[in-house]
């Protein structure tokens, strides 16, 4: 016999909202890391945020509806970090490392609260920009991807019939089984969750955490969601992102200035953390440039995440780094993020296995593989290419170059500007399917 | 419509044990406080704990099955504190002060689990005792009187149908909520749950701490249970107990050592513990005579909880008693936790109204008050007096005489012993009911 609690499902009557973003450590871990050290370093730096959809044959705003989006985003404006969360941020280790935020920023987080933002329609997709001190705008890039992701996927599941979702559950849970099962073929694997902002939704990148725990067991190393990684007993995984070099490329004083900014990012990453968590991003302003003329101690760092370039040949062009600067790639670390699903997990993993350490963040097509799920058919729960992105840095346009054209963001004059500044020649362009 | 989860009835197909306690936190906070300071002053103390039915009447052993015990109790035995529930420890505030356990504490507590326990049947009672180290045998007392009382209620109620179970739980909810609306009329009113211990069961006392947070707001300070606190954001509220003089007078050597026994626990105690902590149980050997040879510094403490005393006549002997040291009562707490219930709340609310600070800890008649619930009829969901005590430290017995001869506990020898130390007069005997 099945009972509905009958006074949960009439508090339910007055359901307004069934919030998105609940939490503020329901966000990626990097975003805290590089957090402290903006306000350690930048406190006075204003950075905007700006959403951009890649995938422009989705008109956004012709499928989520304003009112909706506006009540989400204040919803997640209302909500605090509570001291439960504050707690574990304080008390917990994070890649082996006690006390990994200081008292004085767990102080602070206390009294954070995500700023206001801007938004309109203009040509079926919605302009979201996010202005103010980089200490507060940095904070919405996931929870902003999560919402407007979610709603996406609740509009497309609106008119469904209750099996019909039921089915649709039950297709992406064996379609993800399926996965795991071959993955478990891997005996040296490691993994983690990196689906936070391009998820489904958050229930269903919680299903897929937990299924991965059960699964994957000790390949399954932990999960870039803060919040996920407290409730589940997990490790919270990350280290930094593109938004740093791209800021202190925005800041600097003239072209010299300018090539010399993604290593003084590192040097300063350098002066906060270690260990595990010394892993750089090559590909702002192009690998083949960045690597050429990178300080040698740039080699002593634990490893590389080789983000927009293709998983092997990037990997191999780093190995090659590696050897040529005298240091062993079997002690170094290859993290592979981008876009990477089950096919190419399986290949990269067996081209380098023995060669390299290597770890695997796997996103969007973890968190939001729904082909072939849909018992209704279409397209409508497909991912979509959407960013957040830093646009400009105390007024002054934010650029990223990355290895891959087709994810160039930028003032075009400036994009090459920074071309020429940082060397990159002909590069090839790969669609951006996620 | 109601849809049942198939996959989580499924795994439920396989369902062995439904436990009762689930987490080492799921017990009272003044254990942890005693523990704290028994691991620092007394570690190689032994003392065994043994049930003790005072309900004579209702015979345990011919209600609980023996098997449904042991796998409780086992079950008890295999939990450990999970690394969120440390670090919640380690970090929280109590009381207002930062790092009330200290690291070594916590690393100590890591490793803990709780000690065997010698169980058999004596004629329809069940006999049951933790022997061995004293840090480790205190540790049962809360988790072993909530096995046996909610295995208790369970039976009572296993042949119940469900819409007889649904208006139980109904009228309980609506006895409950009556208490609260009398509460709310008293403005100052203070108070907190007490009622781990004899609960009916652990997701009843949730639901009675969840209901007086939302239905008594302020006046609703918190709760004994360590792990209610965490999940709920309320307060841990305790102090000690009598454990702690009834070792110490155990262990006294000669006469003398006895009769100085209770003070040196208080001197021993507020050398760890300060502010609201400095609650004294004058009781244990009678509190007249506790009061009339207490040292003057025992007059700067914070207050008293005068658990066997009436609480009328118990209060207004210790406000005397301030007066007679020259202390305002109205700077001075009275913490009352002996059987509470609205009548006896509402009626010391107003005694003592404006002339002291006082508190109230709610125990059994919160979280085990089902008279004239059960549709069924039948008293087998009245409480019973059931505790574990101390019976005796490092081969010595221990005693307990109380204020109410009802309540003493240990040899009839030793209690006469006690009983002309510490000068102890007639005592009016009153039942006791929970």
């Amino acid at each position: 016999m099945a009972v509905t609690d009958i006074a949960t499902r009439t508090h339910d009557h007055n359901f307004r909202l069934d919030p998105i973003v609940r939490s503020l450590l329901d966000t990626d871990f990097y975003k805290l890391l590089m957090l402290q050290m903006i306000r350690q370093l930048h406190p006075d730096v204003d950075a905007t945020f700006s959403l951009i959809n890649r995938t422009k044959s989705v008109r956004l705003a012709d499928i989520i509806d304003e009112g909706e989006l506006r009540a989400q985003l204040d919803h997640a404006r209302s909500v605090r970090f509570t001291k439960k969360e504050l707690i574990w941020l304080a008390g917990n280790s994070f890649y082996g490392k006690a006390r990994m935020f200081g008292p004085d920023f767990i102080a602070w987080l206390a009294a954070f609260r995500l700023p206001d933002y801007e938004l309109r329609k203009i040509d079926g997709q919605y302009e979201l920009h996010f202005d103010g001190p980089w200490t507060h705008t940095t904070m919405w890039e996931i929870p902003a991807l999560a919402i407007i992701n979610e709603l996406k996927s609740r509009a497309a599941m609106r008119d469904r019939g209750r099996f019909t979702l039921d089915v649709l559950y039950a297709r992406a849970k064996a379609r993800l089984w399926e996965k795991v099962e071959r993955l478990r073929q891997l005996p040296d694997l490691v993994i983690s969750d990196f689906g936070t902002r391009r998820r489904h939704g958050f229930l269903w990148q919680r299903w897929c955490v937990e299924a991965l725990k059960e699964g994957l067991d000790d390949r399954f190393i932990g999960t870039s969601n803060v919040l996920l990684a407290m409730d589940a007993d997990l490790e919270a995984i990350g280290t930094n992102a593109h938004e740093l070099p791209m800021v202190a490329a925005a800041l600097a004083d003239g072209d010299a200035a300018l090539a010399q900014a993604p290593y003084q990012v590192l040097e300063a990453w350098q002066q906060h953390y270690n260990g595990n968590l010394l892993i750089a991003l090559p590909d702002a302003y192009g690998t083949t440039a960045f690597l050429a003329n990178a300080p040698d101690w740039v080699a002593d760092w634990t490893g590389f995440r080789p983000d927009s370039a293709p998983p092997i040949s990037g990997g191999e062009q780093i190995i090659r780094w590696w050897k040529e600067k005298g240091r062993d790639p079997r002690e170094k670390l290859l993290i592979f993020s981008d876009g990477m699903d089950i096919d190419t997990i399986e290949e990269t993993y067996r081209h380098f296995h023995g060669r390299v350490r290597m770890s695997f963040g796997w996103g969007t097509n973890l968190t939001n593989d729904f082909r072939g799920c849909d018992p209704d058919g279409g397209n409508g729960l497909d991912p979509i290419s959407l960013v957040c992105k830093v646009t400009s840095a105390n007024g002054r346009p934010a650029v990223k170059l990355s290895d891959n054209p087709a994810k160039a963001t930028g003032d075009p004059a400036e994009i090459e500007r920074y071309r020429r500044v940082f060397g990159v020649m002909d590069q090839e362009t790969r669609p951006v399917q996620v």
